[in-house]
């Protein structure tokens, strides 16, 4: 069975050392609660109840499966009575508005609980996280008695949430959605159609489930422009809060998937289900947006969560598993064989996942951060700048972390060799769950077009001119640290191959409209790398003067050299298959494929 | 349910007009009986079975899996009767020895077979394919009666063989098994010792199941050079050649696994079972090499076969999903969408697979004209060329194209984004069994370091540059061909690149012992990138005449430059973490993981 120890210590490092999270919480009125001994007490907890709860509930519930009974969709054994503790707990409120029942904790402490829930159990985080999301659009968009009949209730687990987007025919393309919404006279709208992809749609955890579903209007636009979203409970709601009649909303069936096998992914059938609108006619996309926003980071945290548990169990295993002699001679002459870790090829596998997993933990806290500031930040400035590096810094947080999340999953695997490919050990399962990071929320390859589309060309790089002068203000720091000469110099590199890449993009663009989706992916991963470069760097410049008194310090230096040497280099890979360019692809006719 | 169709024309392309194997076989008295029509008659009777047979059976196979039932493995529903007619067709024989009934068919052509077997069902191809392997092994090392008792049953398929190597606790370090031999009266000796992950260790489509088992005699020296290699059938065979008593060897139980869940992986139990030494004592290694250096190019080619399948998969959905429009305008405005296929980022997922599976394809069929040098070539002068061509290209053949054939099934998989992880669609299966093949017949890791240090350091890079003289000829050819030049600059650069990288690699281990393990896996991948480019230049030499008869050949040029472009750069990457040496890994102490 596979093990999981929360990586307090390396959260407190970024949090505590990397972003002196105190004095950032300290500045600010919303957080005048949130001190370091809160946070700290919130990370213990965390970590005991999802290592003693949460956890162990991931094999089984792999094995075991959800199963639709009825109208209902069976969750494995343990999930219902975890989800009440977990409810219990405050866990699902603890990121949400204080007027509806949140805590109103900064992203930057949810984003380490979010990690370690991901981490222990990606099927389980599931449901809550979709609660969350939902409620996040609703509480942003919808009116106020709405709010304050369900959000309660959500953040309380009473309730649950989903988004229901996806239909047969439409994924990616929205715009095509086929399920309509008849206006009625009181106000309210009878939903009909089909959605599939549905997490979370039907499950018995909770009470009732809320789903946000986007439909059409009669006579509305065509394509995205006429897209409206409505929320429809499981359960109507009598005006007292209690729950009524149900609804025309059911389960059709589940899907039969690759992993994440005890989360319910559900085709959903709406026969004329009552539901209410949730902001304005045609401009329901917009307010989904803030929900696949919220859940975008959260998908890469997935990734990372996954990659942190499968490092733990690859380096548990390379140091007991006794294979084979040190090439400088036996290192453990009275046993049989060395252990795993006397071979630089099993260190490489290790540390290559490791200095992923130490960078995207420390660039999840970066975007939490940028989201902090976009939302409480104290100046329309410092709001501004926030919502700005948020916008461009998010679809690199979903597919670089999830994209190398998955690939650290695989290596960490190797590690174990056949052990690796088989259930009981676990490897395999994280390798299978995480895969779908990359997949759902957006597929990672559109999120690489909204970064190079929206996020860069549209604004022709001003984002990303507001990002490097960010990292250029690290660099200048540095030149009074002679001892953290060679991360400078590997961070100036990287960002001068990202201007480069930028300028490239900008330029192709102007010529070519095909240009951003030829490009998009590679230009995505060249910035994921040189954003770890810059993270491995902050980190470097937080532990160079302590490196005397902790050999942690001196670790996180050594790591961060390797990344420079090892991982970086392959900007230059990205950067030659974005000059290439679009022709590439597309001088071939269709028949060819 | 997934699609496939043997990509005859691209074999045949690879075959005849790449290599001329017309001309090869013409030239050599092994092959007199061998032409194009018999070839051509082989592989559409190889199609035409392996996609209407075994094709079917696959995802079958992967949802039933094997079980175990009283001293035997049930085999999925289809299987059984799958294996008599593959066998009846004399599939098993095909590349076999002709005194024993085998036809004797050159690796060029059984490389083909192979190929599409294993894109068909590779739980299925492992049956037979295992007792290949075995039979192989005992026809160079095993004496004259055990060969004729045992081989031409095996062939025939009436029997099948496996390969009993690791032990619970010994995997790739095989020096420490624990499994022993005791020397009876008789010339026989009793097997004691439990082994696991054997492939078709035990199952229900042969009347008997021959072992080939490791063990050690009593005073063996310790370590490797301590094994000797035992014949062990489960049904013992009396001198007529009919089945006697049951031997004491049993299956324990099957492993639960990730993927190709129809291959019954057992542990298998030798209590006492009587066995027959297969060569010499404590030469076992030597003997079970030949085995698995066969199974080893079959490894690449259950990659390259999977990542054949979800290439075409993945095209077809591109084809047929209408989903978004093309970014110069709608391309099917009578429809709600455009097909995928008008995305640029599909068509670079696509085309990657795609560049992959046609360098894979040439290389294999590159590896096996040397295997038939090794081993039929008129001249020592031949066969040891092929002999050292086989050493060198084999790890790279086996752990190359299983790498890149998981990666591109991974790349393929995402085309079809959500569906791509629902399990009726098929990829996630492909994904799942292409798993095994980087880990299993030595970790890919293990590949590396037989490539980086037996093959290239031992000789001082003597293979190598044989190698390279091949390519300095090929690129000697291409002056005369002006509209090569861009394929001639690349590949001299990747040349030089493969240069500097072994130079590099010579060095570091003159004056590090733990330097070749730490650069290994790096120059595997450098030195297969370098052998695509190899590849892909000798076919564009093939095309480049023929390119104004058929779009194919033009395309191919095409494709090869996006290989070139796009894919070749990354061995800079890998060139810069060879660079960065051992020290990178060694400098953490082993309590750090």
């Amino acid at each position: 069975m596979p093990i999981y120890k929360a990586p307090l210590r390396d959260m407190r490092f970024v949090a505590f050392e990397v972003f002196k999270a105190e004095e950032v919480w300290a500045a600010n009125p919303a957080f005048a609660e949130v001190d370091r001994d809160l946070v700290d007490a919130i990370l213990e907890e965390s970590a005991r109840f999802n290592e003693e709860v949460i956890f162990p509930l991931n094999r089984s519930g792999d094995e075991e499966g959800c199963r639709v009974e009825g109208d209902t969709v069976r969750t494995p054994a343990g999930f219902r009575e975890a989800f009440r503790q977990y409810a219990e707990g405050g866990w699902i409120g603890l990121g949400a508005d204080v007027k509806y029942g949140g805590q109103g904790l900064p992203k930057m402490v949810t984003a380490m609980t979010d990690e370690i829930l991901f981490g222990c159990n990606p099927s389980f985080a599931l449901y809550p996280l979709l609660g969350i999301g939902a409620a996040l659009a609703m509480s942003q968009h919808a009116d106020e008695a709405l709010n304050e009949t369900y959000l309660p209730k959500i953040y309380s687990g009473e309730w649950s949430g989903t988004m229901c987007l996806t239909e047969p025919h439409a994924g990616t393309d929205l715009g095509i959605i086929r399920t309509r919404a008849e206006p009625q006279a009181d106000n309210s709208y009878l939903i009909t159609g089909t959605k599939i992809f549905i997490t979370g749609g039907e499950h018995d955890l909770t009470d009732n489930i809320i789903h946000l579903v986007l439909a059409k209007l009669p006579g509305a636009p065509s394509g995205s422009k006429g897209i409206s979203l409505f929320l429809v409970p499981k359960f109507l709601v009598n005006a007292d809060g209690s729950l009524g009649e149900r609804n025309a909303v059911h389960v059709g069936s589940i899907e039969h998937k690759m992993g994440i096998k005890a989360s319910a992914t559900c085709v959903m059938n709406f026969d004329g289900a009552r539901g209410w609108l949730v902001g304005e006619p045609n401009e329901g996309l917009a307010a989904m947006f803030v929900m696949m926003n919220y859940e975008r980071l959260s998908m890469g945290l997935q990734g990372l969560g996954a990659s942190e548990v499968a490092y733990q169990n690859a380096a548990a295993y390379a140091r007991d598993r006794l294979q084979g002699r040190s090439a400088t001679g036996a290192q453990c002459p009275e046993k049989a064989a060395d252990p795993l870790l006397v071979h630089p090829d099993i260190r490489r596998m290790l540390l290559t996942v490791r200095a992923h997993n130490e960078a995207a933990r420390c660039f999840a806290m970066y975007v939490s951060q940028a989201l902090d500031a976009s939302k409480y930040g104290v100046s329309e400035t410092d709001r501004q700048k926030g919502r700005d590096l948020v916008a461009l810094l998010t679809p690199v947080a979903k597919a670089f972390l999830s994209d190398r999340g998955f690939d650290a999953c695989v290596m960490a695997q190797q590690v174990l060799g056949g052990h690796g490919y088989i259930r009981e050990w676990g490897m395999e399962q994280l390798v299978r769950d995480t895969r779908i990071a990359q997949i759902y929320e957006g597929t990672n390859g559109v999120q690489a077009m909204d970064l190079a589309g929206r996020k860069v060309v549209r604004n022709q790089g001003a984002y990303v001119r507001l990002y490097l002068e960010e990292v250029r203000s690290l660099l200048a720091s540095l030149q009074s640290i002679p001892e953290l000469s060679a991360f400078s110099h590997s961070l100036t590199e990287a960002v001068q191959c990202l201007e480069e890449a930028t300028n490239l993009l900008l330029q192709q663009a102007a010529a070519d409209a095909q240009a951003i989706n030829a490009a998009a992916v590679d230009y995505l991963h060249l910035f994921g790398l040189v954003s770890y470069a810059h993270m491995w760097t902050m980190m470097a410049r937080a532990a160079v003067s302590r490196r005397g008194t902790d050999a942690y310090y001196q670790h996180k230096l050594e790591l961060g050299q390797y990344f420079m040497q090892r991982m970086l280099p392959e900007i230059d890979t990205r950067l030659a298959a974005i000059k290439s360019g679009p022709a590439a692809m597309m001088q071939f006719p269709a028949e060819y494929f």
